[in-house]
C-alpha cells in the first residue's frame, strides 16, 4: 500500500542529560537532579518518574559517569540509559490466529524490523468465542491466555531487537491493534458482557498501561497503547486498517475487508463507515483443512484444472506437502469452473475424485512415494469449510450494502487487507463468490494494513488522535442481530 | 498536642454514580459509560482509570444493580464500589523499630483508630546502617526487607481496618512518613549512595507509587504519599514532626527532639529550622539493656532511690518483668543524685549494688520466688547504653547550638516527641545531661508529632504542599562531617 507520510511526532522523546556530581557541599538527591535538569532543558514542570525507573537512576548516573540518555512520555520519565542507545517503538498487529510485530525507529519513523508469530492462545482455543468462554469459566484460565499472548509479545520484543542488535528495554512505547477480544484478553479486562447479549466491551476507548503491568519485559516505564475498539466484535485493528486506508475520504461507494479468523467489512458511503465483523474461521489458516497449512514452504498456492489436467505451483517450488489458503479458494474456483464442483459445493465426478475413509476428495497431488510424501487432496468436508468461511463474507458485505440502501454494482472500489488478504487471488475469490462480481480493476489489495495503522499510531500522536475520531464516528453493526442474517448467510454459501 | 484545625480537603474524594444499563439499541462499554458519567457529575475530563481498577467495573456495576460509589484521585479512578462503602485513609509513621499506623475518615477527617507494631525489619538489623548494609551487600535482602515492612503495614490495614469493621479495600490513600534509609527500603530505592559520603538520597522530593505496585493490598488504584526527605538521615518523619509542631513559626530560640531510635532534633531561631539526625541507638525501646522491655505490662516505668530504700512503679501496677526507657533514665538520674552513680557512669558502692558473671549492677526489684521472678536490675553496661543514647542526643543538640552561635539558655521552648518521648520524665533526663538544664516549664512533651503530621498529610493538600515547602526550606547538617562532633560527643557522655 501507499506509504503515507506524516510528520514524525511520537508520545516518547528523547533527550541527553549531563549533571555534576553530588558532593559534600551539594549533596543533592539524585533522582531530584536527573529531574530537575530534565526540566531545565525541557521547560517542563512537575515531572514525575515511575518508580521502576527511578531505582536504576543512582546506579546509571555513576556507571555513566552522569551523561546519561533520558526517554520522556508527556511528563514521566520512561527510561534512563546509556546516551547512546536509541528509543525504539513497537506496533503490534494482534490477531486471533497470527500475531505480527514492527519494530520502528521512534526518532525517525522508520520501520527497523518486522515479524510474524502464531497467537499461542490457539492451543486454547481457535476463535475467540472459545478464548472467551475459557476466560470467562475459569479465572486461571484468564491468567493463562494473558500470559501466552503476553509471552508472544516479549519474544516478538525479543527477536526483533536482537535482529537490530539493540536490548529489549530499548523499546519504550508500545501500540497494540486487536480486536475487541484479544484485547479483552490482553488486558484480562471481564469477557462476561461481550460474549452474550448485548455484547458489549468493558471498555471501547484507547487506553494506556505500564507494560509491565502486564508483563511486558521492555523499558520499565514504558507504556502499552490499545487503539480504541468499535464495538464487542469489532476492535483497535479495525480501527488501525481505516487508519491506514483512510477510507473515511473516498467518495462514492468503497468496501473494505481485512480478512482473518475474523474478517472485519466496512463499507464506507461518501465517507461514512459502518463496519461490522464476521466468524470467517480459520480454514484460510490452514485450520480444519485436511490438508491445510500456511502459506509457507511446500504449501500449494497456486492451481490449474484443465481437462483431465492438473497443474500447481508450491511455495518456494518445493514437494508439496500441504495446500494454503490462496491455494483453496484457487482450487475451488477451478473445479467449480470445470463443472467438478456445484453450486452447493458437492464434488462430482472426474478422474481425480476418489472415495477415501467414507468421504469424497479431489486429489491435487498424487502420492510420491520417493519423496515419500501422501497425496494433497481436498475434501468434501474442507468444501464446506470454505463455503462457511466464504458465505460468512459475503453475508456481511450484503448485510452492510443492505443497510445502506446500496447494491454490489453501486462499489467503485475494495480494498483487501490481511495476511491471506495479500495472497488471495481475488478473480478466483470472485469466481467461488466470496466477493462481489465487479469489475477485477476495483480490487486492490494492501497488505497488512492493521499492521501499517498501528505503526502510524506509534511515529504520531495525530495519528492517535484521528484513531479516537474514527473509532467514534463508524457505525456498528451487530452481525448476529441484523435482520434476515441466517437467510442471506445460508444464500453466500452457494458457491459462483 | 493540641489539635491542629485544618480543612479537610483529602486528594481523594468519592461520589455516587447511577447508570442505565446498555442493550442492543445502546451497547456502550460500561468503563466508558461509567467514566463518561463521572465526567459529567465533576465536570472533569480526561478521566483515567487503573487497569486493576477498571476490570472491577462490570462485574461490581452489575451485582450493585448500576448504582455505584465511586473514588476519584484527581482524575484517576481509585475505586469502584458499593455505594455504601466509606473512603478511608491511612496515615503511617514509620519508625525503625516502631511502626504506627492512623486509620482516619477521609470525608470527616476523623481519626477511627490507631496501633502501633514493631518494625519487623528488625530481624535484619536493629539499626539502619546494619539495614543499608544488607540491602546494599544482596538484592534478596533488599527485596526482604521490603517485604517485611510491607507485611506489617499490610497487617496494620487489616487490623485497622476490622476494628472499624471496614474492609482493607476501602483504604484509598496512605501517607508515609519515614527517615531516609526507610523511605528508601521501603520503595527498594538503592542505598549505596546512602550509606557513603556524601550520603545523597536517591530520591528527596516527596514521592507518590500505586499502592499495589510496593505490596499493599489496599483499594486497587490506591496510591501512597511518602512525605519528601530533608536530607540522608533526615527523612519525612522529621518532614512530619515539625508540620505538626509548626516550629517555623515560633519566635526565639526553639529545640525540638523527635526520640527514638534515630533521634532527630531541630533548632529554630525566629523560624529558620535547621536539623540533623543522631543515632541514639534503641536503648530507650528497651533493646541492648540486660531487663530492658518497651513500656508494657509489668515494665518498671518509676524508680525512686532513698537512702537504701528502692520504690518502683510498674505498667499496669503488675508483677515486675523489666524496665522500660522511661524507667531507665529515672534510675540512672537517681542513682547519679544518690551517688551511687559517679559522672563517667561508674556504679559505687551501695547494699544494692553486687557482683553478677563478672559485672557490677543495681538491684531494683529483688528475686520473686513465688511469683516466679528473676530480679530486675540495671548493669553497668546497661548504663554505657544509656550514655551512648544520651550522649548523641545532647551532641546534636550542642552542635545545632554551636552552629547557630547560640546557647542553651537561650532556648525558650523544647518539643519533646515521640512514643518514648511522651513518657519519659523530663526531670531525670536533665538530670543525667540528655536535655539542656533550663527551666523544666520550657518544656513540652507532644506524643507522636510525626503521626500527626502524617495524618494532617492524608486529610489536607494543603499539608502537603507544606510539607514541601518545609522539607525544602529546614538546613540540613550531616552530624558525623560537622566539625568538633568526635569531641563534643565524648564530652556529652558525662552524666550530670
Amino acid at each position: 500500500m501507499e506509504s503515507l507520510a506524516l510528520p514524525v511526532d511520537p508520545v516518547v522523546r528523547s533527550l541527553q542529560i549531563e549533571l555534576s556530581p553530588p558532593s559534600l557541599e551539594n549533596p543533592r538527591a539524585d533522582i531530584d537532579t536527573l529531574l530537575g535538569a530534565v526540566e531545565g532543558q525541557t521547560g517542563l514542570a512537575d515531572l514525575c518518574g515511575d518508580l521502576e525507573v527511578i531505582r536504576e537512576v543512582p546506579c546509571v548516573l555513576r556507571s555513566q559517569d552522569w551523561k546519561v540518555g533520558v526517554c520522556l512520555r508527556g511528563s514521566r520519565l520512561v527510561r534512563v540509559a546509556s546516551g547512546s542507545s536509541r528509543p525504539l517503538g513497537l506496533a503490534v498487529d494482534l490477531g486471533t490466529t497470527k500475531v505480527a510485530g514492527y519494530l520502528v525507529d521512534l526518532e525517525s519513523g522508520r520501520n527497523l524490523a518486522s515479524l510474524g508469530t502464531v497467537n499461542p492462545q490457539v492451543s486454547m482455543g481457535e476463535d475467540i468465542i472459545a478464548r472467551m468462554a475459557r476466560a470467562k469459566d475459569s479465572p486461571a484460565d484468564a491468567a493463562r491466555l494473558q500470559e501466552l499472548v503476553v509471552g508472544a509479545l516479549n519474544r516478538l520484543a525479543g527477536d526483533l531487537s536482537a535482529e537490530v542488535r539493540a536490548d529489549p528495554r530499548d523499546v519504550v512505547e508500545v501500540v497494540v491493534a486487536g480486536n475487541t477480544a484479544m484485547h479483552h484478553l490482553l488486558l484480562k479486562l471481564p469477557v462476561e458482557q461481550l460474549a452474550m447479549s448485548p455484547y458489549v466491551p468493558a471498555l471501547r476507548e484507547s487506553f494506556e498501561v505500564r507494560a509491565r503491568e502486564i508483563g511486558l519485559g521492555i523499558a520499565p516505564g514504558a507504556y502499552v497503547h490499545l487503539l480504541p475498539n468499535i464495538g464487542g466484535f469489532v476492535g483497535g485493528d479495525h480501527v488501525a486498517f481505516l487508519l491506514a486506508t483512510r477510507l473515511d475520504r473516498t467518495d462514492g461507494v468503497a468496501l473494505a475487508l481485512d480478512i482473518g479468523t475474523n474478517t472485519e467489512v466496512c463499507l464506507a458511503v461518501d465517507g461514512a463507515l459502518t463496519s461490522l465483523s464476521c466468524a470467517s474461521g480459520p480454514a484460510f489458516e490452514g485450520s480444519h483443512i485436511r490438508h491445510g497449512m500456511s502459506a509457507s514452504h511446500g504449501a500449494i498456492e497456486h492451481v490449474r484444472v484443465e481437462d483431465g489436467n492438473v497443474e500447481y505451483e508450491t511455495v518456494g517450488g518445493a514437494v508439496p506437502v500441504g495446500i494454503c489458503g490462496a491455494g483453496l479458494l484457487e482450487v475451488a474456483a477451478q473445479l467449480l469452473s470445470a463443472g467438478v464442483l456445484d453450486r452447493k459445493g458437492r464434488l462430482g465426478d472426474h478422474p481425480r475424485v476418489r472415495l477415501r475413509d467414507g468421504e469424497q476428495e479431489f486429489v491435487i497431488a498424487e502420492t510420491d512415494g520417493s519423496a515419500g510424501m501422501p497425496a494433497v487432496t481436498i475434501t468434501q468436508r474442507d468444501i464446506q469449510q470454505l463455503q462457511l468461511a466464504k458465505g460468512a463474507i459475503r453475508a456481511g458485505i450484503r448485510v452492510l450494502l443492505e443497510a445502506s440502501g446500496r447494491t454490489e454494482e453501486e462499489i467503485s472500489q475494495v480494498v483487501i487487507a490481511g495476511g491471506f488478504g495479500t495472497y488471495l487471488d481475488v478473480g478466483s475469490a470472485v469466481a467461488i463468490g466470496m466477493l462481489p462480481s465487479i469489475p477485477l480493476e476495483r480490487y486492490r489489495q494492501v497488505g497488512n494494513a492493521a499492521g501499517v495503522g498501528a505503526s502510524m499510531a506509534l511515529v504520531s500522536r495525530a495519528a492517535r488522535a484521528e484513531a479516537r475520531r474514527i473509532a467514534g464516528s463508524v457505525r456498528h453493526i451487530e452481525l448476529a442481530t441484523a435482520p434476515r442474517f441466517m437467510q442471506v448467510f445460508a444464500q453466500s454459501m452457494f458457491l459462483g
